[in-house]
Parts: C-alpha cells; structure tokens; sequence
C-alpha cells in the first residue's frame, strides 16, 4: 500500500501512541478533579498545552484545544463574530467548509461576508484585503494554506493590513503546520487553526492560537474548562499525544520539510515530463512541500482514484471532506479552471513514511492508469491522445 | 490507590484500548476518503455507531456522535433552540452546567427558560412540568440522573406530558447510562445524552441519540460529516473505543448493577451506622446505584477530600466540572439544603472495578478523619462530637 492522500489524515506515529497510552487505562483522572489522579491529568494538559505552544511560538496560555481543526476554526468565527453583532467579515472563496459554511450561517443572521477571489495560482492578492475593509469589518479569515492545491497565502502581508486597521485576522494553518516553520510571534496573526491528525497525531483533538488580548466567546459551554473557553472533559489522552505530535513536528522540521521537497519535486517533474496533457495546479513555488495536485486532461480524477486503489494507492481529487458531496471543487472553480480541468484533477500528498522508490512506483502505475483511462475518452479525439 | 470519584471519569477498559490500538498507526484512514483506508475507517465508525445505538435500543441512524457529553447537550439545547427563534425551554434548577449555561445563554439571547424546583430528594415533579408547558415551548430537558447526588428524575412520565404536547423532549443521561437499563423506544425521549468516559470509554467523545423525525440546526459546520449534524474528521479510534465501552456496558449491564448495588449499600449503611451525624443526600432508592453522597456534619468536604487523598482515596464533593469555581452546589441549594449541610458533603462513586475491600478500607479511613476532622471544627461544641 503507498498512502499519498496525507493532506487528509496521517498514521498516528510510535511515539505519539507510546506517550498516549498510559493516560487510558492508568492515568485516566478528569484534570478537574483536585485529588491526585485529576492532577496529575492537568498537568499532563499542561504539559501537552506547551509542546503545542512551542511549535507555534506562542506562549501556552495562548492555547486553546479543541476537538479538531473544525471546531478552531467555528470557534474562531463564531467566537469574534458573537462579539459584534451584525458586523463584517472578509474571507476567501476558496476557504475549506469549515470557515465558509460558519459564514453562510452568519450572512443568514444578518453578517456581511466578504469571499475575495483568488488568483490563477489560487493565491489572495492583499490589497484586495485592503480595498474591502470598512469600519464595521471585525475579523479578517484567509487560510495559510489551501488544502486542495497546496498554495501558501500572504499571511505575513494580510497580517500587516489588519494591523494597521486594529481587525483581528485568524489563519486556518491546518494544512501548513509542521509543512512550514510558523512563528504566530512574527507573523503577526491573531488566531490560527491546527489539527493533530493532520501531523501525525490522533484525530479528534486540535488547538486554536489565541493572542493574548484578543477576546472571544466560547462555543461549548459548561463547567468552563480551558478558562471558559472551551467547555467539556479534556480529551487528556489525546491532547497528550497532540502534544508529543507537534513536539515530533517541530523537531524533525527541517527534516521533514527537505524530505517533503525532494519527493514532491521528483513526483512533479515526472509527471509533467512523463504524462503529456498534465499541469501542477496551485502555484508552482509558493506551495506546501507535501502537496502535489495534477490535472490530467481527458480523464475524470474519481476513475483515477479508483483505479489507483485498485492499485493499492491511496490518492483523492481534493478535500476528503467533501467527497460526498461529489460537487465540483470550490476552489479550483474559484481559480478559474474549466469543467474538464477540475474533473481531470487529482492531489497527492505526502508524509513522513514515504519514500522515494515508493514515488517511482506511483508514476509507473499511474502512466499506466491515465493510458489506459485515456484510450477509452471521449476527448481522445480532442486531444489526439 | 482507591478510586472512587467514577462519575467523573473511569479507566478506559483493556479490551476498549485493543480496540482502539490498530485505528492510531495502522488504519489512520480519514472515513470521508473514498480509497480502501477511507472506507475502512467508515465501517468501523458505522460499526461502532452500530453499538452504541444498541445500548439504548436506537437505530444507528438516530446516534450522532460528538465530542463528548457537553458538545451533546449543548447540541440538543441550541440544536432545538435555533430552530424556533426566541421560544421557550424547559428545564431543572439541578442540571449540568453544559446544559444551564447555553440555557443562560438563550435567555440573553430573547429565549425564556423555565428552571423547575426540585424536592428535598433532588427530584423534579412532572406535574411542574406540565403547569410550565406554554404554546411557546419547544424544548423539554431533564436530566436522567443527577450527577452530584445520584437521584433518578421520573422520565417516563415527563417524557409522556412532552408526547401529548407534542415538545420534544431530551434528556442528559451522561450519568445514567451503563448504571441503569435505557430503552429510548420504550423510554419515549426525543433526545439523549451519553459520554464515553463515564463508560470504560476514552474522553472526547459521546453520542446524541436523535429519534428520527426530530430536526435539529447543528453546532459545527463545515465538511458535513454525521449527515450534516457534526462537521469535522471522526475521531475514528476513540469511536471505535466507544463501541467497544457500549457493548461491555451492555453485556455486563445485570452484573455491573448487581455490583454496584451490593457496594453502594454496604457503603451507605457503614457509613451512616458507623459515623455520627451523616446523611445520605439524594433519594434513598430512586438513585444511580454506583453513586453515594454524603454530608458529614461539622467537617468541610474539601477537608474531607484532601485528607483522602493523603490516605490514596479519590473522591469528590460534586460535580468534577465544578471544583474550580469554589461556589455552593447550585443541586445540593436547590434540594433546600443549608449552608452547613452543603459544605460538609462528599460524593463517592464505584466503578466496576471497586471490591468491597476498598469499600470497607475506605469506610474505616473515613470514620478515623471525620473524627479527626471534628476535633478541630468549630461546630464542635453544637454537635458535642
């Protein structure tokens, strides 16, 4: 099995399981409890909650862990929003759905929501940022990087212009953390989106970067953990795991950063050089090391899957999350691809685990595949293929 | 170590964690991915869904999963809430906090919300219940059982008014489940709460049963996961885990009654025949049999705790949730009991694990430091201990 779908979830590694495991059947005090066993699970809360810090150079009360990249960014929306009714909001039209459809819901209450547009490469241009602030805007919302084609944004840029204009700006970072040094000190965001599961960590917990001063109101209420934040038993298992996950993360940076180019560089170039009617989508430089997305024109991206499963690849044509909805990309419509370019899509992304002779075997199979698929299209005529 | 504060977590069960184990490092499919990995994470989550709902005799499609029992019952209560605009909701003066705050919430919100009084038993009255009932009410919530002193609430009958007035009704059964037989059908609840933890499960997750036909607005948006209701990637492993904890909970259910009952008895007659002024708080019989809670008068139930802890016993004075706000319990005022009462209480709650040699162990540590403990109090002389 070669596993490049990594953009949707990763194997949980040895040593975040090793670390996990205690806190289920020995460790297993709810952290607020005041005898022994709650506090030893707070503290292992605490402790996690600075590995988590430290990746992203926050300071740990900084910190506040959710269930998920989902639930970071709902809280990050909901959270401002809630502190000025009816206000303004400014976006992107190729945000993941877990920032769009939290701003459906608003503009249906009565929000403005802003959805800039995005360049052919996928990319915000921040003077649009700019010219679409008004006085009542109170939340600026761009991702760091698309989870689709994998093209990094002008954080840094945008984090400037809502500076100046004193809006908080949040970045969903799901996707980039771990695939780029991110320091929330110098980058200058006021909230950022991470998930474990997206680092090689268990699913169902993540973390929202809150900068100090910034104030926002809790989606989950109750008996007020996270400092009221964030209500519910902690996940302490798992939040332990995520820690030891961005601990791996942000040690093994440098090296994972340098495997993740070096395969996606020999992935792309032989693609591109060995399957002719192929392009990269996504912009070419400005583009998360683990992500490749490829159109190849005159075949359909969910046969490509299904043959290259049947091939034990584990590939997908972009976010797992909305592959029920079988509806065109929002993202690759919004950087102006045609119909047959989106449905000819596929994203291949990549972890840790995989190697360089497992890249290799990939772009036999998929010659292969995008052949054979094509011989049978009705565009073999168009293209002569 | 002698446990005994299980209604705030229990350990996570053996075969619950090697149930667990192969969905962290080996099948760390994302359920929304259509490849093999994907789909293999997909049926082991409608598999465990599969167990859960036949805990309580559910069908699986009526069993949302959540993060635990807060994001449950604050899902039933905004759930409901935002799909009548300003209406008006039913409840107790003696819920959770995960159900009081988002009520709270509401009211600033233009809701009503009517909090019913209990008796001295910690019981509410469904006759309350109906006097309550107006053309505005569109949502009943009562707890099953109180979290603090154990007392069951007369949910068949409320479930009833709720039928004929055609309200739906929910009910928070984190404390319930596994402790007493749930048959939702046999029930006639709307809407039930459960969290994994308080079952041999591991946190950060639960379960919302939905009867089909009940519509409800979600909380987390976005990818579209659980039908729409919950966004965000499952939590395979610890959904997997949650099964595994329903269906023990389920095949051991008469066994594990039996236990706690013979426990909880010998505990509560030792402990009220060998300790001078003592009470059992709660009803006598209609109480959760894992749960016993007592006020020792003259002494602090902090006190109490601490010097537990000392001697390696974990017990609590109430609601785990609560402990770092130092405010009265809002259950044991509503109950009408005194200042004096409230703060001389202690909870003790068994798990499967408990013998009745740490029953006995713990009852003679107990005797030994309320002794001590009132040789010290300032109501020394009132009581003339």
């Amino acid at each position: 099995m070669i596993y490049l779908d990594n953009a949707a979830s990763t194997p949980v590694h040895d040593k975040v399981i090793e670390e996990m495991l205690p806190y289920f059947g020995q460790q297993y005090g709810n952290p607020s409890s005041i005898h022994r066993e709650g506090r030893l699970a707070n503290m292992a809360i605490q402790n996690a909650r600075k590995k988590i810090a430290s990746l992203l150079n926050s300071d740990s009360n900084e910190i506040l862990i959710t269930s998920g990249g989902t639930e970071s960014n709902n809280t990050s929306i909901y959270g401002i929003a809630l502190q000025h009714k009816g206000c303004h909001i400014i976006t992107s039209s190729i945000e993941h759905d877990s920032i769009l459809e939290p701003c459906k819901r608003l503009e249906s209450e009565g929000y403005r929501v802003s959805y800039l547009p995005v360049d052919k490469f996928g990319r915000v241009n921040p003077a649009d940022v700019k010219k679409e602030i008004s006085d009542e805007t109170c939340l600026i919302t761009i991702m760091y990087a698309n989870n689709e084609v994998g093209s990094i944004q002008p954080i840094r840029e945008i984090a400037q212009i809502a500076l100046e204009r004193n809006i908080p700006f949040h970045t969903d970072a799901v996707q980039a953390v771990g695939k780029v040094p991110i320091d929330v000190k110098e980058l200058g965001v006021d909230l950022l989106s991470i998930s474990s599961h997206k680092i090689n960590g268990p699913k169902g917990v993540g973390a929202l970067f809150i900068r100090k001063g910034i104030k926002i109101s809790p989606l989950l209420l109750g008996g007020g953990q996270e400092d009221g934040l964030r209500s519910g038993t902690e996940n302490v298992a798992s939040v332990v795991g995520f820690g030891m996950a961005c601990d791996l993360a942000k040690n093994k940076m440098d090296e994972n950063i340098e495997h993740y180019k070096k395969l996606s560089s020999r992935l792309i170039s032989r693609v591109l050089n060995e399957i002719p009617f192929t392009n990269l989508n996504g912009h070419p430089e400005m583009r998360i090391p683990a992500n490749t997305h490829f159109t190849f024109l005159g075949v359909s991206g969910e046969d490509l899957i299904i043959k290259l499963d049947e091939n034990k690849i584990s590939a997908s044509t972009g976010s797992a999350c909305s592959v029920k909805v079988q509806k065109p990309s929002h993202v690759l419509q919004a950087m102006g691809l045609s119909h047959e370019q989106i449905t000819g899509s596929l994203r291949l992304t990549l972890g840790t685990a995989n190697s360089e002779q497992e890249i290799d075997e990939s772009v036999e199979i998929l010659k292969k595949i995008v052949k054979e698929l094509r011989s049978v299209s009705p565009y073999r005529s168009k293209y002569n293929f």
